[in-house]
């Protein structure tokens, strides 16, 4: 499935949840992060942290729109173990976005231009050059290599 | 003794401080995590931080109640070498807690029940935990798994 | 060249931009921290995150004088890959400092004093400490130790 | 699909290869990650690394069976940029197996039961309380919770 | 107490002992930890590691003289969950030492000195300067910077 | 100048040395593995690692040639505070190479050729493509599209 935090559209904030965990499984973090993500997080990660008493703990930070912080709280208390979470909104700069494909021995890979004052980028859809790879077995590197001047 | 973080009362805002640190040792950030627990702090904890110059240096966090801001500056710039820290408020989105125990063959083990609408969780308390393990030479897993059953 | 984090004035706020980068190599993050750094950033410094789909990513995070957004804006999108940034401003608590230096053996070695309430430091300027050591061909720790004493 | 280290059988040897990575992105790390666990390796994992030049780099550590040695070699060499990587044999340690499941409201959760001295220690399959979790829409936490008592 | 790592004597060999851990909190490994050191270990220390499915593992690493494996590889898996473990044995190359005192306001300060070639290294023991620094609610780095010319 | 690991001949054994360190500051260790790099270190890379007493500490990995042992143990004792350190030789297993390069608008732009069985790789050399990227006020990123082609 297709991560959300890339077509996002140009929202100028978003909030920011950060959650620290020392009494649950890696496992089960795991877990949690894969919901979040199912359930509309815009982005999920995990940051080590040194916790008290020598213990090797987890900041799990998730983004998400402003209009979904309730589902999203509630799903952070459901997964995680966590007792309380804290939050800010944060503003976002976004490039401007524009969609694209290309074609590549009939699969179609998409790609999205994105631009910023006098910048432009090009990038192929992660999922897309993943497949063109697999279904070849080539390395993702090279794939990318060669499907890049397609564009 | 016992972790503040995990008393603290529904307050709706905490103060986060953020210290870069490049010039102290391992040994004095240690000692320095232990004075702001004991001086208050609601929690402290350290991220790995990659910093210019192959600086492999540390991220200091200290959640901490906004009426405690005063002494925590305080204390953060007598026990780090830092000379300066950035720092803003968070809202904190918390479950209500409810203080419980259970006896388990003479020994009193604390507990709270959370709640957070539909989704109740029960913790026992570490250090009660901790305790029972040690005086019976067990494992801290599978003391968890034995009392978590009678709560 | 000199960090500009350490001679900064008092401001009391400070821009923190945060980029989580999935799809540049480390080397060509290295290539983009310096670039920060050269064009003024206050401090730039990556720690390491874990994205979804087994990504061993990288948080750049980047701090920068509040007058000085546009023109860092405009280098992280030309020098990360990133999309989108998210960013907010943060209070700072510094020390008063004051410029000395210390002589020894015909070197200068530049030193600076802090105070905070009744907090003194001091502390040696890090170029020119890494200068008398290498030099002489000494360590860098028994360089401060000798030094220390000098002020 | 399951993971291979969790079945393999009392080897008395592994192989530990260690490649150091700064020119390939999380995305290239995370596909290769992927298809060293589909080609038989017992374990990948990656470490944050901090590289010259300010290069925030990934260690990725493959276990391996002896006999796979051509095989996963040519596979990192394949999916990673490296030029070259280290290995080493190593002993390994391990508890004796058995299998068990239990029934759940008609669903079986297989599970082991390791012995190692008088240690004897019972751990769920995580793909089946993974499962049961998702079709009943249940926390991982609560449901590992529920299962234990039934083993 | 102390560190039995600090006062080994010259062994030219150690075992290094590797677990990976993903279904224990950071809690119980914190306990985990504190038991290794009470038994003996020379060394414990823990890497943040990401491991498959998103999940934040930890690498625990156990360092034990040669002679003490039995008894730690069972007391590692009494207090992990782990049901295998990797070891190898490693050279030592470490500098000669020799005990000192110095002696500072009626309290002793023990010290080491350390030599290999030409280099000499002076070493206050750490739990001593603690002790004075919270004797006078001094700061670590400065009770350190006082206590270094005494020696 | 230019990193030795990268120019390394296809020796198939390397010495590692792992040293714990808690007791230098980061700008201490960033400098020690300048030295280390400067006197012939074939890669030196720094982990970070949680010790006890809460104390984030650095795992400094160097890998060396075994006929440099000698100098690079003399070195380890000189730049960092250690009092000893472990080792282990490895085996290697390289890609074959071939020195390449190509010209960009009258820059030299060096380049090797790697392989492997039947895997081929060709690698930009960094230095060059941050000098024709830095000369025209590029980013690494579009330099490394621009130039991989003429490859
Ligand atoms: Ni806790
Ligand atoms: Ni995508
Ligand atoms: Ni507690
Ligand atoms: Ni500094
Ligand atoms: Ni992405
Ligand atoms: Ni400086
Ligand atoms: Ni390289
Ligand atoms: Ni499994
Ligand atoms: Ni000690
Ligand atoms: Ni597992
Ligand atoms: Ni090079
Ligand atoms: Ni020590």
């Amino acid at each position: 499935k297709h991560s959300k935090q890339e077509v996002r559209s140009n929202n100028d904030e978003v909030i920011k949840i950060e959650v620290n965990i020392d009494d649950q499984t890696a496992e089960q973090i795991g877990f949690a992060v894969d919901k979040l993500f199912e359930n509309g997080a815009l982005d999920v990660f995990c940051t080590p942290i040194q916790m008290k008493k020598n213990r090797p703990g987890v900041l799990m930070t998730v983004l998400l729109k402003t209009t979904n912080f309730n589902k999203i709280a509630y799903l952070v208390f459901k997964h995680t173990n966590t007792a309380g979470f804290r939050y800010q909104t944060m503003k976002r700069e976004v490039m401007k976005r524009e969609f694209k494909s290309v074609e590549f021995e009939h699969d179609v890979v998409r790609a999205k231009e994105y631009k910023y004052k006098d910048i432009t980028r090009r990038k192929l859809e992660y999922e897309d050059c993943a497949s063109v790879a697999e279904k070849r077995g080539w390395s993702l590197y090279s794939t990318y290599k060669k499907l890049q001047n397609l564009f």
